[in-house]
């Protein structure tokens, strides 16, 4: 492998509002404790035996390349109501990997929450994985001018 | 360089459905065999003296943070066919960067592999870079409901 | 951390036409001197006492893996102009990161280049953190038939 497999990973989330859409996401980021990072955006997989680090180290170290997964959206429509959300299928076999989803939607923080849970639900029936917990965060915002939502899993070492 | 330069590379294709795009879209990346790792998307050169692996040594270490090029395309049009492909330019002198390009349409496989490869053609040009050989993969998909095709080079060490 | 956090940075831009939108987009990389390596996007911060590497040591060795903060844009509507920009606010707190903006559009490189330097303006305002120097690179293109500009900071170690 070129890059290390990370041991360790944490749920992170936040929204803000912004002078631009990409000032909303980096406030959106900020909100989340990760918003002085390099984030280095995958597809999204939950290591085996990958530890939940309780609470988040956040802020984390500034510049650092920080490997994540996530949802986000940015938006602005005044008055809309804009949601992002991330869930992870915990497998019940530790030797096997868990599954990230993504999800947002110009919705309800309830409607994408639910959707990502069945995303996952769905993606580990088809790899026949059994689960023993879904866990997931989500942040949600309603639009005054300009605003982003983001919810991401942190890949650490 | 802050990441090791890869000395292996192969190449992967595939094509699911799913619940959802992204479910579509793991299903493919599952049918690959690239499934269960993370993936680092990257702007597509193959290095100098980069070797092939033959054949892919899949299914990967699961949850690996894993650089590759890649073409994808999702649908939930009924009916539809999508298809995507990847194309690698191997120079003549070794010595030299190979040229990835990646491609995806609302179209026939044949369609899309022709343009992928014409794609590399163009960038050997470009670079005055003879070429030695195209090395090309790629998947399609008719639509039912929501699928996906995928198709990638994975650069390994 | 995962992967190592950068030392040094550089600004890269440049434009080209070509064959199809990811060709036009390669080329746009060999201008800027970073086209024969494998950018991998990251968001987009500049680590605490990174330093400018000046000129920046391009061409980069051939398929390395490099960090990269960039706004690019495509286009194939003859006629049009596409400008990219990114801009870097330099804290006067050399203990604190710097913010790394990007901004493309279909507009005059002035217009958007004032855009990014505003950016950087909100988003340092948003983290309370003084600005020593705002450093911008930008770059345009007038369609003949498609064509692509790019504009980056590139980490570096």
């Amino acid at each position: 492998m070129i890059i290390k497999t990370p041991t360790k990973f944490f749920l992170v989330s936040g929204s803000a509002d912004g002078f631009s859409l990409l000032n909303a996401f980096d406030g959106a980021l900020l909100t989340s404790g990760v918003g002085d990072t390099n984030l280095v955006r995958m597809s999204s997989i939950l290591p085996p035996g990958c530890e939940e680090v309780k609470p988040p180290p956040v802020p984390l170290p500034q510049g650092a390349l920080v490997p994540v997964a996530y949802a986000s959206i940015t938006s602005d429509v005044p008055g809309e109501i804009i949601s992002a959300a991330v869930a992870i299928g915990i497998p019940k076999d530790s030797n096997r990997a868990g599954l990230i989803m993504e999800y947002s939607a110009r919705a309800e923080e309830g409607v994408v929450v639910e959707q990502v849970k069945k995303m996952v639900e769905k993606g580990m029936e088809t790899r026949n994985r059994p689960i023993k917990e879904i866990m997931a965060i989500s942040a949600t915002y309603k639009l005054v001018t300009i605003g982003a939502a983001f919810a991401g899993v942190v890949l650490w070492d």
